[in-house]
């Protein structure tokens, strides 16, 4: 018996209707997250924070795998030594959240709640780093960082958010320039075998560089309502810091010299990137290897003779076989739990009622496609494993899909105007001139997100100015 | 080719000669930390840093076990919700640390960094819970806390230092009686079972309970220099929380109440704990199941041929088998590196050279007693698993006879000053009279650690007033 009334909680904005209170609507409705009282600090409740955990266990499992190690620096820098590097500072200032009483009394170095740590990195590295033996560094932190921002939502810009930030110091410069592309194909990796988002890769242009890095690095990701997500970025910050926080070194020749210096980040904005990529007008569509529960069961007359028993006794084997699995015995109506799990996302909902074991066998529904399958109970467990790689691989190529169809080349401004209106990045042959980078700015407010690494020169003037054309970038307009 | 000035560099100062500057050497020296510009705030170094993982898997894999679900809190509370609650709001207001100041504007309402998260948890809690239905809920949260502290020492109190903090409600009170219990014991298990330190387990007096709490229990571990170390509370609230924070529900006979609550907690100061208990002269003495590096190898004469080669296999053979394994190929001398890895307490010490080779075995050095082995190459694997873990067992037992010949009964003032002044705790039955407490507290600068949960009693009157006694208290020097 299902209850209408109940149904009706559930509904949410249509995508089409207006996707940005859709993206609201699903992360509250899903239980993601929550507002607190003050803007832009949410609650990352449980069923979000395990999404993160499940980033946060692939990357830390890289990174250990490539010889990085976990610190933890203060939450408070002082105001003296946040203000050492020029252009960095600029690049944060404005947004600082700021602690001037301590114990009741007024602090003499004010206290900068951490937008980054590149500071406090530095002059550690500073004060441990005396030899050549002592490089490479490469470290890592796990904590939340604090940018005091006017517009904010959920998971894509926040007062406070939640992320890793690396930072390693190294030898000579090739090394340190390898590590910022070799993190960046980490991440890479974690949309492709987890997140199920595809990303484009490049290099930023110096306009839109990280304050006070020579490059930045990032991966870019492509939401349906054609605007590009910025998912995380890798910075090669030469010797500049180095330098200004008096971190050298007797290197190999017992010379003193400064290490050349790098920091990569990806935060909890991944969470609204795989909300945008995958989800639907009846929620969440999680992709199996970052989903907190990838398979629920829902016992259908649950009050039958044998169905809990059963039911518990599939429990216990996808449990067995690593499977994160949930059962739902609660008195709901299977109606309303068949919209509850939708909305949430889960991968695969397992039905098994009286005459599902009657037949020995379950129905399996897949989130992403809505396809129903009888599944012999004997092969269960491993048709659901397989099940959760093929939902995995559909999800990655219909996202990919949609990204190589949204990438088109314009050879004019009118061919721009057409393809930024209409939702996707624009390929264009620039000049390399900030000047042309601003008017399209000013023109569309599309950002240059990236000059791709791979580069393929398809016309010989900038379609801005006129003059010669040197690099491919993408223009897409962003969050 | 041993370098005495190297082996010099790793002095520290000897436990009987200054404890407390032994403790600062070793947390120095063993890479455990460094501080930063700020008073209070240290750097947790990846050797430390990797010490507090390994406690996090423990706990964090315990409380999952347990049904508890990981969330994130802001990292900030409005001082008008901080000061909802006036009991909790005396206890923490002397010592937080206040920002002002939010992108370059003063705050109407000024933000708390956040000291523990009860009043953020209530405040969510009276939004999602509605009905026995949504009950219990059983969160927890890894962060940093800030308590602005005068007096700091690394790990053991700090300005800011990294916790978990469990926050739970219930429908009635027993359940949440029996949830502060439970909490208590899985520390306690940890201190059995990871840390190798035994825990005092008991209640609070009402003068030692935390500030809001009805209960408050802890676990207490007592250090060589006699004094006790508060290292794990948990705590039943009953209702006065939920109340004042709006935390309502129906219940089964439909009616409106109020949760339940309890918390419960333990920080990076058990590192300290860890450090104190097991420590000696060399250095650290690390438990092997929170060691970073359990096995460290060191081949002896590494460029004689051959050497190397079967150092790595072997390397690779304890890793396969799950072992936390280091070699170190470095070219410092053999002896700086029996030293360095003494002081960072690595439990078994492997060296191999070319006369252990040619004799199929290796030696193996036991930190914690200096008992030297010699392993036949072939069982290796399996005799140093079966070492660490009889090297836990008998770290545990050692702390286990100490803390036991530090507990006595003192029957006067005099035998409760000379217990007091020697160390370790001093059993009393107590009166109940907290004149009595402060008493105590006043002649002896030492405080009630707990009313322990088995209660023998071995008097009849209170050795301070002379009134009937009701109670066992363990009174100590406390950190």
């Amino acid at each position: 018996m299902e209850n209408k009334n109940q149904f009706k909680n559930q509904s949410i904005t249509r995508q089409e209707d207006d996707f940005a209170q859709w993206y609201t609507d699903v992360c509250k409705k899903a239980e993601l997250m929550d507002y607190s009282s003050v803007k832009g600090f949410i609650i990352y409740r449980p069923y979000g924070y395990a999404i993160w955990e499940n980033i946060q266990n692939y990357l830390d499992k890289r990174f250990k795998e490539t010889g990085h190690q976990n610190v933890y620096m203060p939450l408070v820098i002082p105001e003296s030594l946040f203000d050492k590097e020029k252009e960095h500072v600029e690049g944060f200032a404005p947004e600082t959240l700021i602690a001037t009483i301590g114990g009741q009394n007024k602090l003499d170095d004010r206290l900068i709640i951490r937008p980054t740590s590149e500071t406090l990195f530095c002059e550690h590295f500073a004060k441990i780093i005396k030899s050549y033996r002592d490089l490479p560094k490469l470290y890592n932190q796990w904590c939340s960082v604090v940018r005091w921002e006017k517009t904010t939502r959920p998971f894509l810009r926040g007062s406070e958010f939640l992320w890793q930030e690396g930072h390693t110091m190294h030898e000579d410069e090739l090394e340190a320039r390898t590590e910022a592309l070799k993190m960046l194909e980490i991440y890479d990796d974690l949309g492709r075998d987890i997140l199920a988002v595809p990303f484009v890769k490049g290099r930023k242009t110096e306009k839109e560089r990280f304050a006070g890095a020579l490059e930045t690095y990032s991966i870019e990701a492509l939401m349906p309502d054609g605007k590009a997500l910025q998912s995380g970025t890798t910075h090669y910050f030469g010797n500049g810091f180095s330098e200004a926080f008096g971190v050298s070194y007797q290197n190999r020749d017992g010379k003193i010299a400064h290490p050349y210096q790098t920091s990569f980040g990806v935060s909890t904005r991944l969470i609204g990137s795989i909300i945008m990529a995958h989800g639907d007008d009846n929620g969440l569509v999680l992709p199996p290897f970052v989903a907190p529960i990838q398979v629920v069961i829902i016992p259908v007359g649950q009050n039958k003779p044998g169905v809990l028993t059963k039911a518990r006794d599939v429990y216990e084997s996808l449990k067995k076989e690593g499977v994160r699995v949930f059962i739902d015995e609660s008195d709901h109506t299977a109606g309303w739990k068949f919209a509850e799990y939708e909305m949430k996302g889960v991968p695969l909902r397992l039905e098994l009622g009286p005459r599902d074991i009657e037949n020995n066998h379950a129905t399996v529904v897949k989130r992403n496609d809505g396809a129903k399958i009888t599944i012999p109970l004997s092969s269960l467990v491993d048709q659901c494993k397989e099940l959760l790689n093929t939902i995995h691989k559909e999800m990655y190529q219909k996202a990919y899909k949609y990204l190589l169809s949204h990438i088109r080349e314009a050879h004019n401004l009118d061919e721009l105007k057409e393809i930024l209106d209409t939702g996707g990045y624009a390929k264009v042959m620039w000049c390399e001139d900030r000047a042309c980078e601003d008017k399209i700015k000013e023109m569309f407010q599309a950002t240059a997100r990236c000059i791709p690494f791979t580069q393929i020169p398809f016309d010989d003037v900038c379609p801005i100015c006129g003059k010669k054309a040197t690099k491919v970038v993408l223009f897409a307009k962003a969050y």
